[in-house]
């Protein structure tokens, strides 16, 4: 008989997909499900055995577990109307540290518009799992399977900074910036409302598995080609910084890491204007095609992207 | 410091509802949240430690996970919309029987009249956090504070069978009626829905932390006392036979175990005829006045009904 570690988590997630059944109108294949009219709901996990780096508190840990569900509604457009939260904790754990946890979730449900509406705890190993409640508001929900062939693909900030965060506290590498990236990410929240209320993005994805996986997924469900210029990927100086002293490839920083907050989008470039108008950053990082996976163009060069290892 | 295991599960609940903020009409002291117009929502943790007892099946365990949800959103008035969980289970597990946790949660959303929408996966020691999301469809959510003195206590249905069947997995005791209480607990959604849709029921609320703590529940929530007739507590001949053989008081068994999902409401006995009207079982239990808590009345005599210890 198989066991769970035998198997493997992609496999679990596989057998678990195929009892998924959308009520609504959109699939498990997309961040979050519709369900009803209009509502929209995702659930993510965290444990303290690895979503807690060294260094990070209680606090910004209870904002991560938030941050990670709310990211999944941004990635569909949809409005948090509020977050639930089940934690499992140690017995042995500082009570301060258990109510740092439920500060820091309450904080991230506040920076998204909404508040912790329900939870439950019960003695555990230190996990917590959140889920996160929307509305799309009458908008329609952003997939990944709307790519087309001639649409722009953007990311809504730098890519990187978790990367570098964790390869700054691996080697004692002193980088405040870099590290915060990994404490405290921002789930962008009003930028998917915007991008879905504008109704041009022709698909869009959250960055938590990193842009590689995002990129693949794209491809996967759009059925399309994409070519990622290398130059346009976004990130700041810290990055390729780090990249130097600790000689890990700048690609492998900017596209195989996971835990990076960011969306990406596709949309059809005649209707860009219709963006610039609104209170969205954006950076163009390629193209889509007709094909069937996304390549890197370096110095002329071509090579396939493939999904991240995280 | 104070430790979690030290300040005790009560109190870190207690930290959390101080965090709670209802998004819609209804607090935190309710089965399950009402969110935005019609939402209810609703999250609880099982574990393999403490709601696994021997003899339970994987498939069971997981129709149990998803059970305890849909039951707080019974308790409401809600029609269920979808099901959301999440589980860390341990990688040493048989992956037959994590695939045995999903198809029970499967089939208990079915039952439910919904399905599985969204969830996630990690290594852990065998935690299932569950989601119930639904929605009121225009009904008024029933609530634990609405009863007033006059009104009746009703349950839908039988208690003691989670006891009994413990007692009897503890002591050897042939009872797979009571013991089948304790494996697969039908949450009252339908009975729950009518409830609401009648507009009779001044509270209601399931009978989870056992039919003591509900009594106890209502009575906080809508300041009054209540009075139940030990004779017309309905329940099994089994759980006569069990509380007999192992010398544990029927009192104890009917009124201070949880694990039970009946549920338990108030209604003005003017307006019942409503709902004998309907596709509902219920058995009057006592009469709610003025007061602050509930007592037991058997053969005359009286004594306070205490929280129960589950």
């Amino acid at each position: 008989m198989a066991l769970i570690g035998d198997i493997g988590e992609r496999q679990l997630i596989e057998d678990f997909k195929s009892f998924l059944r959308p009520e609504g109108r959109v699939g498990p294949g997309d961040d979050a499900a519709v369900i009803g009219k209009d509502i929209v709901v995702t659930t993510d996990v965290v444990t303290f055995d690895r979503h807690f780096p060294a260094g990070m508190t209680y606090e910004q840990f209870g904002w991560y577990a938030a941050a990670v569900n709310f990211s999944d509604l941004a990635a569909m457009g949809a409005r948090p109307m509020g977050f639930t939260a089940a934690l499992a904790l140690p017995p042995t754990l500082d009570a301060q540290a258990a109510y740092d946890i439920m500060s820091g979730m309450d904080q991230c449900a506040e920076f998204c518009g909404t508040g912790i509406v329900g939870g439950d705890t019960k003695p555990g190993p230190g996990v917590v799992a959140g889920t996160a409640i929307g509305s799309m508001d009458g908008r329609k929900p952003m997939l990944r399977s709307g790519a087309r062939p001639g649409d722009v693909v953007a990311i809504t900030g730098p890519v990187g900074g978790p990367a570098a965060g964790f390869q700054a506290l691996d080697k004692g590498i002193d980088c405040q910036a870099a590290k915060d990236t990994l404490y405290m990410p921002i789930p962008r929240v009003a930028e998917g409302m915007i991008l879905a209320e504008s109704g041009i993005a022709s698909s869009c994805i959250d960055l938590s598995d990193g842009l590689g996986t995002a990129l693949n997924t794209i491809c996967g469900s759009s059925k399309v080609g994409i070519d990622v210029e290398f130059d346009f990927i976004r990130h700041e100086p810290y990055v390729d910084d780090i990249a130097e002293q600790t000689g890990v490839p700048i690609e492998d920083m900017l596209l195989g890491w996971g835990g990076e907050y960011e969306l990406m989008f596709t949309a059809d470039p005649d209707r860009l204007k219709k963006l610039y108008d609104e209170d969205l950053e954006f950076w163009i990082i390629g193209m889509v095609h007709e094909g069937d996976h996304p390549e890197l163009i370096r110095e002329g060069s071509r090579s396939d992207i493939t999904y991240g290892e995280y």
